[in-house]
């Protein structure tokens, strides 16, 4: 009964605050729990489903494009960070650090991977001798440590986990078009298995990765007017391969740095899922990430024959979608609360007389609609439901990202912009640091990309004035 | 030609030099490389590979047993650590302990898992609070680090990849069943999924694990006659619910701690697989857990019509088994010698002469028979083939393991066993520690377990003579 207390309990409205309407969906609808470990959390069963479809769907996409796991050391020696200057200069400050083994003080300090590219440099140097050794394109899955101050499930946490590809190459052409292919497979995902709908672009020089050479990333657009970086792509060119001395020998004979690139997506993705789709009910799972598709919720379950059914149309319907029975002695009521806490998609309601008619009750989470369905229909109206449904979580996000995208060409349309219209802003920047810092500090406005599809929205930059053709995706950002 | 030659470089016998022979299929069939953090090792894709397959068929196993999946934090604060006494005492000599976060020093030190006992018993006393909370069955993927002196690739790493089963109970007898069910599901994949042979049986208190009621395990007999402690489940009875506080409201309406367990099986198991199977040449994989079962190599594959073939053949067969072409520009010579280090379990050979006589040479990696057979039964022969080198595998170390069992019932018997005949030693034991140490001191042996297959081999403790029930397979161990 306590859990069903719990669950039922309304949730604070996501109109009246935000950063508690999340934090009250991630406890209740037990995606995580919270620990004594300062920043990180536990990954229930519930939550953990999720990051196990995300990986399922992306691990299939990474070996059809060639890609191999690998498994890398979780701790890296003080003096191999520092190899890349830009990089430890990024990272050291916010990593954790070993300085004993047992009871005995190390003689090197050892920080725990915050990302593990000087790992893969030093293993690509050992490995790699010939052209014919190339390319090679590893991916490892993992837990990563980032020492963060301020903390948010999913969204920043000390600990997260995720995926690190890293790859070399023997031309340029070849490392940029992996960099933009591994992007598009993040937006791929992003488009057809969570109907989330990303503005894909190159970061400022300012925003990317410590020692790329050139950042891409998908940014996606929160209920708040908010943006989320959601995965990134990294050109590093040869920087790491000359700090880390990764060469071989071209068909030519001679000598040759390798061309590198890394991306990455984390557990993140989870607070997309929940920011874009959910409402004041709880969580709305877009169904092909969604660990439970159908909920079967027996009424009156007592009578004779109605347990037997749905266990019956659980097995049938198995083949075709991810499908539950929820026989427990709690009310109708408390379990269509509880699922509609837990995002379940569809929710199948089956008593005895909708057995004496052939039919069930099919509810949408997304829209709440009702419809009756004939038992004999059920095999291919569901998962014909759980595409539309799909389809139209999508277009929701769409149209809510549409509506929230502000075109500015002037500062005071910034300022206008920046207090009273939350969402994405276009402006075009004159792609002087000095602009973006201003607009930073201004308007607390961070740039999220330079997007691949441009539009000349001004002919000039919204903070200097200078002329530019370079337009900006700006935002405030979690 | 650099990584041919290593890999035709003849390995180290193993009649000559063990320890060398192992090290050197590690490495030569691209399993591990080195890196410089001491003691932990690269997984290459080859070995991660077999990781993944193993995980593959025990996470499926887990969840039609009732299992869920989550993920806990890494870092454990010491004081939670202590909170059960002879856990902290079994594990705070090897653990990795975290004194600064970025640039600042902790208020109180973090280990980096070295198992998670404390994590989730801390967790399961947050969320249980009555009888309908139980079971809790999860399981967790990780990386743990126990600090160790002397390190061997997979046998004994600093860090090492696994899965950690816990459990709560109502009662005593389901945390029991819970126990052997588990033991059972890693000895059934031992013997179905990896071919090999184990005894199981319960440890010695001198052997169990820290905090442990009882410790059960799976013990493998190695080519070199060294046992391999191969997976462990352990039932905990109360001990760590009174020490966190683990309590639930009964049907009685009283508070009751729960009955608890654990079980873990590692990357260790792929040392199993090369110590077991491997010969001279390399590695044998067991067809079920190999990344690839059939290596397809074109004979003449300049000549026309070859490639194609043998990518028709790939196409073809890639529904009934893993199957590969190596069409690099290597000679066929060389690739024989690789994918035999690789342990590859089936090698098909075509030329074209094969394609005149519709007919390809497959051959076998464990037993080296080369048979021709119709292109047209290559469906239903390969499948079958692959079962045969299963069965053939596993018969043939149930063979060497009771060649490499011996009996002794006195002290002279031990000591000659001991000296002379590597494998398991079965003998009567009095159930005193003063004997186990004993034994360890004077002749060297460990207890592996006390098996559930029971005989009584003499009425008499081996070591003081004092009338018993209990017979213990004795060894040298990993």
């Amino acid at each position: 009964m306590n859990n069903n207390k719990k669950l039922v309990e309304a949730i604070t409205s996501m109109d009246v605050d935000f950063a508690q309407w999340y934090t009250d969906i991630v406890k209740k609808a037990e995606l995580i729990e919270y620990s004594s470990v300062k920043g990180a959390v536990i990954l229930r069963p519930y939550g953990y489903a999720l990051w196990e479809n995300i990986q399922g769907y992306l691990d299939k996409k990474f070996k059809e494009t060639g890609h191999e796991n690998v498994y890398m050391p979780m701790l890296i020696p003080e003096s191999l960070l520092q190899k890349e200057k830009d990089h430890v200069e990024g990272f050291a400050p916010e990593v954790a650090w070993v300085t004993h083994g047992g009871s005995e003080p190390l003689t090197e300090r050892l920080c725990i991977r915050p990302t593990s590219e000087t790992l893969f440099c030093e293993h690509f140097a050992n490995i790699v001798q010939s052209y014919n050794d190339l390319p090679k394109k590893y991916n490892q899955w993992c837990s990563v440590i980032r020492w963060e101050k301020t903390t948010r499930p999913f969204l920043r946490t000390s600990e997260f986990l995720w995926q690190e590809g890293h790859t070399i190459h023997e031309t340029a052409e070849e490392a940029q078009e992996e960099t933009i292919k591994m992007l598009n497979v993040y937006a791929d995902m992003f488009r057809d298995f969570l109907a989330i709908p990303v503005v894909k672009g190159r970061k400022t020089d300012k925003e990317k990765f410590a020692g790329a050479e050139a950042t891409y990333t998908i940014e996606a657009l929160m209920h708040d007017g908010k943006a989320l970086q959601s995965g990134t792509s990294h050109n590093f060119g040869k920087g790491f391969a000359e700090a880390f001395g990764i060469r071989y020998t071209g068909k030519d004979g001679k000598l040759s740095h390798v061309h590198q690139t890394s991306w990455g997506l984390s557990t993140r993705v989870i607070g997309a899922i929940i920011m874009v789709h959910g409402d004041d009910s709880g969580l709305i799972l877009p169904p092909r990430v969604a660990p439970t598709q159908l909920m079967i919720i027996p009424v009156a379950q007592h009578k004779e024959g109605v347990l037997e059914k749905a266990e019956e149309l659980r097995g049938k319907l198995s083949g075709v979608c991810r499908v539950k029975v929820d026989a427990s002695d709690k009310k109708p009521g408390w379990k269509f609360s509880e699922y509609e806490m837990k995002g379940v998609p569809l929710r199948l309601e089956v008593g005895p007389k909708d057995i004496e008619n052939n039919q069930v009750v099919l509810v949408r989470r997304d829209t709440r609609e009702k419809m009756i369905v004939s038992m004999d229909e059920l095999e291919t109206r569901i998962p014909a439901l759980l595409d539309e449904i799909h389809d139209a979580l999508y277009e929701k996000a769409v149209k809510r990202q549409e509506e929230m995208t502000t075109t500015v060409t002037t500062p005071e349309e910034m300022r206008d912009a920046a207090d009273n219209k939350p969402g994405f802003i276009k402006a075009m920047w004159c792609k002087e640091l000095a602009c973006e810092e201003k607009i930073k500090e201004v308007y607390g406005l961070s740039s999220r990309c330079m997007p691949f599809e441009q539009e000349k929205v001004a002919d000039t930059c919204v903070c200097c004035g200078k002329e530019t053709d370079t337009m900006v995706y700006w935002g405030k950002a979690y």
